[in-house]
């Protein structure tokens, strides 16, 4: 079964307001196991909104048509779905009743187009707002007409529409997200094309920025069953991308590292150049990790590293500031200052100046010293500076989370 | 001329992420004298982008589709629209240098599909990102497309596409945004009812987080006429509220306060609690910050705002940390400890927990110590954590920014 999405509204096609709808009905379908496959948004205007309507009822299964239910001649949504299934408009005195007890008794004259309703179609309440929705089924198809507003539209397709459409799918639709870092969108691809290229789960992945995500979706008959295919096609792909997936659904690495390190209570302290403070700022972003930070040091001169840290003149003047081995004093330095199980220490080329051919812009090292042994990583990071600096400090989780899974 | 906006991604039919791209566009075309009547979304597959590339191109002077640029099997957006003009595509070598050199040498195989383009269409350069947009003139109609990703887009089409179009429009329009901070949409809308109802120039409020934007537009005939106009507007606005304006454009004010300090070459050091390093990543997130920001601290606990910057046992026993006398001495501490013009001090309850009757969350002090004298704000925040913290930023850079025009 398939649908289609179309939002009627100026203010739309303005860029004054976000499709919210559009993205609220679009997931509630999907997780109902329903294919969204147009969503479209068209003005207050008599021909392009009947051109839109005609073609999206003609190849649609289900249509859900959002706003033009309003009490003002340029809400026409209504009068073009009737027409086209050339039905009548019916006067309902009790819907005029309702939306006058809505408004206090105050209903303007207006309003009562509100309460005109194509024969035969089943009314749909709308209990924050007086215009109700309709839903009309006829020559096997649906289609669905809602107010524009959110807090309206939500809780009507909620609880009317959507316990109407579950009685019509066979099919119950679970999706897992697997979270990676380290490696590209492109790489992820080549590695596993020949999963990606089964029907049944899907397997899709996203690129976020600086990490890739993989969408496992099952089409089944049952939760179980899904789950179980689900449970499959992880194993394979965790056989071959295993370690570069550091978690499943919404969390970033950030918060999945620090929360670990919450759970766990390893205390940590922080020493930063290039990312000047974004370390810091991700793990203190956690509720809970004011428990497990200790500290955190922005030293971006060498005199700031050598007084906060006891980096050695020596390092510096030998490797200078982008080394592994000031990394690494960085990062002993605030542990031992902290008294904390992990010390981190982040010195790169943020860029756009201060490249060089031995040092480019995007190159960082990330140092953690954890419980007194200390692992370096060199990074090659890409893109401008806002991109170099988060990409930092996922590096630096991503150590984090390597030396907590050993 | 009359546009339409195509974004391409499945996605976007999951509901998984909001077209924030179709927003974009509308608006820039709007601002331009350009009628947006349709958006649509449609998914990675042939027939279903065929039919809606064709229904488009059909009907609309100007369409622009959005993502399925990417170097995987399903992005097929640049291989329809060659198609549909009977284009063949032409593989560019230098496209595929810059990609490799992108990606530090590193391109896997597969993005060498995006160095192909289109027979006589123009490539718009991608500084964000691997994949080139490609702009079509052909048959009176014109075809642009733009990659996915916004942070990739909207500096492409503001770019590229923009100047483009603009010569292709009758009308100037010209608008000019003033950044307030301080007070809320609501109430910059009521101090200014009466010149929002202007036809020309508009002006139209925007909330942003922790801040409001206003936009002055103006159509006219020429870029002089429409600057005469937003000047006079700008004037106007500003006899009402020009203690809130702190600059123009796209330029944030911790952005627009960090400049000034490197154009002043005034030195800054940072001692953050519950901010815990937002402030410095702030600062350091421009380039150049490098000259002036001294050194920066995160001290969440009593122990390190004592050890790192002799904030008094006394104090933190008598008023707490959350008080506006530990926020000064914290400013006092690190601006004497780091030897700077400027030194800041942030103490607050971000939330969730840790808020009292007397010590609500939301509540921060703002210290700033700028050549001896020191400045303390008390903030009431609203919002979860990471409002509370981003505010708190906020707030910081508004006392520097005041304190620099004194």
């Amino acid at each position: 079964m398939n649908a289609e999405i179309i939002a009627v509204g100026t203010e739309l096609l303005l860029g004054d307001i976000l499709n919210t709808n559009a993205q609220f009905l679009s997931k509630q379908l999907s997780d109902m196991g329903i294919d969204v496959f147009f969503q479209s948004v068209v003005g207050d205007n008599n021909e392009r909104l009947k051109q839109t309507v005609h073609t999206a009822i003609g190849r649609s299964d289900i249509t859900i048509l959002s706003g033009g239910l309003g009490p003002t001649d340029d809400d026409l949504t209504k009068e073009m779905v009737a027409e086209y299934f050339g039905l009548p408009l019916v006067f309902h005195q009790d819907i005029a009743d309702g939306i006058n007890a809505y408004l206090k008794g105050n209903m303007p004259k207006s309003n009562l187009k509100q309460a005109n309703i194509p024969e035969g179609a089943k009314i749909l309440q709308n209990d924050f707002g007086t215009a109700p929705g309709v839903l009309i089924e006829r020559d096997g198809k649906v289609v669905v007409l809602l107010p524009g507003p959110p807090r309206e539209l939500e809780p009507m397709f909620s609880n009317h529409v959507k316990p109407l459409l579950e009685g019509k799918t066979p099919f119950t639709i679970v999706s897992r997200t697997l979270r990676l870092f380290g490696i590209g969108e492109s790489s992820v691809q080549e590695q596993i094309k020949d999963l990606m290229a089964g029907a049944n789960p899907t397997v899709a992945p996203y690129a976020k920025s600086n990490e890739t995500t993989l969408r496992i979706t099952a089409k089944c008959k049952s939760t179980d069953e899904a789950d179980t295919l689900i449970d499959g096609m992880e194993q394979q792909i965790r056989a071959r991308l295993g370690q570069y997936i550091y978690g499943y659904g919404e969390m970033g690495l950030a918060e999945t590292v620090t929360r670990r390190l919450i759970e766990r209570n390893i205390t940590i302290a922080t020493a930063e150049s290039c990312t000047g403070g974004l370390l810091a700022g991700a793990i203190t972003d956690v509720p809970g990790a004011s428990g497990i930070f200790r500290e955190g040091v922005v030293t971006y001169s060498n005199d700031a590293k050598r007084k906060y840290l006891g980096v050695r003149e020596e390092t510096l003047a030998r490797v200078g500031a982008v080394s592994e081995e000031t990394a690494r004093e960085m990062a002993e330095g605030i542990a031992a200052r902290a008294g904390s199980d992990i010390g981190v220490g982040i010195t790169g080329v943020a860029g756009p100046d201060g490249g060089t051919a031995d040092k480019p812009v995007g190159l960082v090292y990330v140092a953690v010293c954890f419980r007194g042994n200390t692992t370096v990583r060199r990074c090659m990071t890409y893109g401008d500076r806002a991109k170099v600096r988060h990409a930092s400090v996922m590096h630096a989780m991503d150590v984090i989370r390597k030396l907590l899974d050993d």
